[in-house]
């Protein structure tokens, strides 16, 4: 049996209890490790966009109101801080369609473009693909991947913005938080009090127009506790194992990943120096997202190669 | 018939002319539009290293001399500033090792790792495989995929070292200049004053520890010339349209490439801001380097998205 | 007659509570505007550093708690969010000795210099100079230059680290936060609630070691409300106006203390491009800080060319 | 008797000799140490601005030829690689007027700003101040600070375009590189191979817009030669000693400065750790410019703390 938790109603996100992963806010749900749980999210716009309605004309009516919501906090019976809490995503329901928009002084290339004219595209999603109406006529048809893009534990002491990404999890954007992986994240508060929203049915490397085909959707979702330390997400596929690590410049969220990636190899038996050689040869990294606080890097080794 | 461009002997080698790629060198070989060639590469260590001297070692000796030689310039006839120089790669021989090294003062990781200690580490290639054999006892086979780290022409009026990446190609260490793909680079100089290197076996994303698999090799290639212009490298494979950019941080290095990308797709009949919508959705994104004078990312469309 | 806001004791001190700028923590203290306050700060160490307890042997003793704790939050009566908030810095009393320190994976040159042993070195402050004992021997005196190293206000709805600055105030590290000078600060909740600590006896642009020479004080200050927005800390000396902004990589939070300053040109009649290209005749900059989770800049301008 | 090095006819100049510094170019002059010369130099725009022609109106004619030309290579005797070329600034005569110009596609603030319109602003010099007439009326005075933006020497095998800095000079925009300062520069090529022009009336730190009151001027100097080796421009002026470097991001060039500056301190005694901490009491630090291909920071310390 699937436990339900519901989102709230739209007009009950406030930008305090659903725009922040924070310590402060009483959990709405409790769950259980081992039990199955159905987490219903709302999309990026916290509700706003609809087939009739643009962001852009959402802004102007006055209606956005929580950014970026997560359904939250989730407390999770056992956690305790120091400990992992170990995320197993079973499935993600997409809804008939998502939207993605350019929002004028978001995104990678804001500045480099110039003069960019805000625009939602609203996108059947169906049959396994979106369908993305090309201004110039084609009607493109691109698979879909869904993953979670916001997902994530309450910092230690921190109120953290849900635009925003760090260990502690949080707007990640990254694609490999999808159905058949595990992720893991530290614990700083007991119960890990974890949130999570912003479905993407599809995104590509970097997000860069900052939005995705950004969805509502309903994760499925089972926890576990490990009574051992994590520093940052670390995520593992049937065939891979990966860190997700975050900063500005570019450059140091990709050296935080690969660090982590030998800190993991380490813990299998590799020498650290002998761990950063191989690498060289044989990680790959995702570039997650450029358009956040912070930027993503994932970096990731074939799991046959992780054991010593 | 393949025509053969020698490499120079080793002590013949120097830094002006083969550390750098620039417009004072004479060529040292013509080749016509059509033509195969089959050019000799030096490693990155410019020869020095082998089965039973390490990079250090041979640091130590005073041997080591001109850092990443290029084979070149080799002139092509017809190429005129302005135009755009298509190289088609149609193979890679490669040898029976290569060396990976640790260079105290190079690499991604090294202020952050402390205390490295130099170290170089010869693997065996056979049979598609190259043998790294771990320190911690296991021999593990990665899967050869052999491309040119460093590939470019002559700049307009710098002479730019070979360590380097930028628009005229150069140390862009970018694993899908491979057999089978195609690159194309601006042309700044009568005859494009061609020059090749840096053979890799294999290398991961970011190259970390400042090397991979380096090795000499025989690279089989075709030119062609365009009458168009080009601003900065770019590959096509069988599925994949590519833009390779170097910067420093390593956004602008994905910005640059995005903007590239959206370039390629406005000359197929795209809206530019469309097409940066559309990437945010579809794109791929590849660390090439973060260790270099300048960092390279390689932006990623499916051909068949590119067409409007 | 002066209203006094006494710190914490040592051990009353929280990470929740005093590590953090936050509404959730109730206010210490009310104040009205027009008068004149004395806030009692603790230094950045969270006072356990003394002429005979280094920050190391207070770390491995387990007796570091709060880090970098701020005095507050103080209520300011009449602040309300849009509102901007103006603090005149009007005096701080020294004490006798401060400590700069060297912590292990903190500081700009951290992974530069590699090997960095932990130390404190506790400075005498006597006759408005800092006695610095160098280790080959001189004794080397620095003038004082007091300042407030974080100060700041509430954000909206994130509780922010005090290790961290941003359009809140925070942990700027900025010299011209001192006596005679006025900053401005944006209120995002009714009453401001208000916090500082951190003072510095001097600090050198940069900050580089991480630390400054480090105390505790007291700050004497008047408050003023304003009915405008602000959107980052403005300062005002008797002859400069400057803004003080913070981002990572450094040129952006140069950029955007550049760009403050242009606004603020705009307020007093200056059309924005001319604006900007006379800052780049006439304009000062400090690197106030390359430690902090954001870097912080600080963008001058002579007072006699800001109206228009 | 001073020995005058004439500049080139404009119409003479080249990008390849003098829009690079290089090992390539032959000599225009040789001097002795010792010997007092006074070096003609061409303003950046390569002297086609005009009080009646803007650089826009330049452009559209296509009449810009070489950028930021150097006078040079000046030979000058004995200097041998790897030793010290150091340069007095005795003087600068400057001319009446001086012009700044917005370039659209550089700048600081550039993408951040938006719609930028290309426009030059020609300003009187006289009586030792700029007089810059601002669109809203006010005619401003800016007391003039002459100094020399591009400087430098021959790199050991590259040819390094004008418009940028690095370990060699170039294009450093450091405003302390002015009468009464000594400049010191690494010598790679015999004769050093010198160059300079780019001179700047006066200049905000930062130069956002991209250009200072860019001048043609006189600038008179003496050489001498030191047999010791040198990583980075190092600037003594009557109070200070500084570095000056270059890099992306801009804390990378901080960095740079900062250990420079250590290395410096250590030269006169420091212990490196001890140096470390210091300077993040006393240090100064200026942003030089942030339009150039690399940034460049300037580190000071005041004479009176250098010697152990």
């Amino acid at each position: 049996m699937v436990k339900r938790i519901k989102r709230k109603e739209r007009d009950q996100l406030t930008a305090k209890d659903n725009s922040t992963l924070n310590p402060y806010t009483p959990p709405v749900a409790r769950v259980r490790p081992g039990e199955t749980v159905a987490v219903e999210t709302w999309d990026a716009y916290g509700g706003v966009v609809s087939p009739t309605q643009s962001f852009q004309e959402a802004a102007e009516k006055g209606l956005v109101g929580a950014l970026n919501p997560v359904t939250g906090p989730i407390y999770v019976e056992g956690a305790e801080p120091g400990d992992t809490l170990v995320v197993e995503i079973l499935g993600i329901d997409l809804p008939e369609w998502g939207a993605a928009s350019i929002i004028p002084g978001f995104g990678a290339l804001e500045g480099w473009l110039n003069l960019m004219t805000p625009r939602t595209k609203v996108c059947a999603i169906r049959d396994g693909v979106v369908l993305y109406e090309a201004d110039h006529g084609r009607v493109l048809e691109v698979p879909v991947d869904p993953f979670i893009g916001t997902i994530g534990v309450s910092p230690a002491h921190e109120a953290i913005q849900t635009l925003a990404p760090g260990p502690h999890g949080g707007n990640m954007d990254c694609p490999d938080v999808k159905p058949g992986n595990r992720l893991s994240l530290p614990v700083f508060q007991r119960g890990a009090l974890f949130g999570l929203g912003d479905v993407h049915a599809v995104q590509g490397d970097g997000e860069i127009c900052g939005t995705a085909i950004e969805v509502e959707a309903t994760v499925k979702l089972r926890f576990s506790v490990e009574h051992r330390a994590t520093a940052w997400p670390r995520v593992e596929s049937a065939s891979e194992v990966m860190t997700v690590c975050s900063a500005r410049p570019l450059e140091d969220a990709a050296r935080l990943a690969y660090r982590e990636l030998i800190r993991w190899m380490t813990e299998h038996g590799w020498d650290r120096d002998d761990a950063y050689m191989f690498l060289s040869q044989a990680a790959k990294a995702r570039v997650a997202q450029i358009v956040d606080p912070l930027y993503t890097v994932v970096a990731k080794l074939d799991k046959r190669y992780l054991r010593g």
